[in-house]
């Protein structure tokens, strides 16, 4: 039985799982967080399945070192193309987005006024669309529903420029949009954890393009939920802190640079402390 | 003594270096090349200088076990932070792409019917500009020129995405060349071997942001004569190989996949063979 005490480990290719250490944080205030973000070897997106899974089993391994009793990927392609093999190969339990993504945006497209017909839209990275990762996750909840999937590599060098208004991102956003409106999407799921901080434009976007009311889903707060069902199934005690906020730690594998000023946007708050860690060293 | 008939070796972190390739095979039809990509960790531009340097000594070791006589590295980023240190720990010939693509600005710049007081602009990686090296490289070959720096991110993945023409791409150029205009440039480097394929668009964008011919410079030719030169000085005889054109081996770090299609238009025509090996085998 995992020890109630032991650290949640959470890690993405960079910056964007921190949206969902946010979530996490504010479901879960007494659980203590080790974030590895593998700036290394930034964006994982663009590469094979291949690559992305060696890539995320030297992540784990160097959570899985820290002592963490659960490991939440926090990144869409990994989970998209290497979740079944990390949680064949390891001993210990592992969370993903995709699923909770699925179910959030099964839930928005019901909660629609007048949602007849209407699609399911996702934006991803290369990987995520070409797995057909969502595709199935959403058909394991309802066969009613259609859904359809656009690459957008061009948004997470977008955001991690800091582009996030202006004329670039919007006909950055609105080439990648058109097709998934075009085919009737009423919902679009923010398929890639760097997607939230461009939610507000890809809501104005879509919205137009559509010209109704287009709902946008973000996967990290629905991700934190299945991680307090985990703790409530496996009857995990609390973490025995003595107060909330517990300690968050951050790990990248480039030097931390910019990464500190950025993680604060994605945190929704001050910057945290990073260190940085030698993957390479660990392998 | 190198031996003649033995490969030359180029590396770059992904496809941009086969713009100095298709140079070297116009400048010297029978030399042997081997390329590597290594499109597993691609873009190297914007991390650290430590992760950058070790990310070339990794590649340079594989050519190297391939028997290469000398290393041509036709990356920007790693040829201006890293090069001192690859020519201090290797024991072969280390060409660079920076201190080519100087000259040939400041030719270029010569050239300029009137060039009183204009000034030099250079567009990159974040680390090529951050490392001051074509500032330093500049400097130099004239003390009379200033030069003017931006790093222009999002024109890696722009190229990468195959978006080279089209309001996006000109809108991000345009952002990046207005205050090396405004500055006075009125020659500008791609300090990006990604960046030829932008060319039209970036030397249409700066004449019309500058009012006047602004001249954009390539490093590709200017490196291939280097490399002509160093072989000349050095008296190595020519590749006895039976006809012209030589091989050329294609390696990559992640599965080719839509590599080999992107090659050919880089090399300037039919798509290479390409080969994938595990960087991190070799280390």
């Amino acid at each position: 039985m995992p020890r109630g005490d032991a650290p949640l480990g959470v890690f993405d290719s960079g910056l964007g799982g921190l949206t969902v250490v946010r979530a996490l944080r504010q479901a879960l205030p007494r659980e203590r967080i080790v974030y590895l973000g593998d700036t290394a070897r930034v964006p994982y997106g663009t590469r094979s399945a291949e690559t992305v899974l060696r890539y995320a089993r030297g992540c784990a391994r160097v959570l899985i070192e820290r002592g963490v009793k659960a490991l939440v990927v926090a990144c869409n392609t990994v989970s998209a193309v290497a979740l079944d093999m990390l949680r064949a190969e390891l001993d210990l339990p592992v969370l993903g987005v995709v699923e909770p993504g699925a179910r959030a945006a099964v839930g928005a497209l019901g909660r629609l006024a007048d949602a007849g017909g209407a699609r399911i839209g996702v934006l991803g990275t290369q990987g995520t669309i070409a797995s057909g990762a969502y595709p199935r996750a959403i058909g394991r909840l309802t066969t009613r529903v259609e859904v359809v999937g656009a690459a957008a590599p061009l948004l997470v060098p977008l955001v991690e420029e800091g582009w996030l208004e202006g004329e670039v991102p919007r006909l950055a956003v609105e080439r990648y949009l058109a097709p998934l409106v075009a085919a009737g999407a009423r919902v679009i799921v923010l398929g890639c954890t760097h997607y939230p901080l461009l939610a507000p434009l890809i809501s104005e976007v879509a919205a137009r393009l559509a010209g109704v009311e287009v709902a946008v889903v973000d996967s990290a707060v629905a991700t934190a939920d299945d991680v307090v069902a985990w703790i409530d199934d496996e009857r995990i005690p609390s973490a025995p802190v003595a107060s909330a906020p517990a300690t968050l730690d951050v790990l990248v594998t480039d030097r931390p640079g910019s990464f500190q000023a950025m993680a604060g946007r994605f945190l929704g708050g001050t910057a945290p402390d990073v260190s940085q860690i030698d993957l390479a060293a660990q392998a």
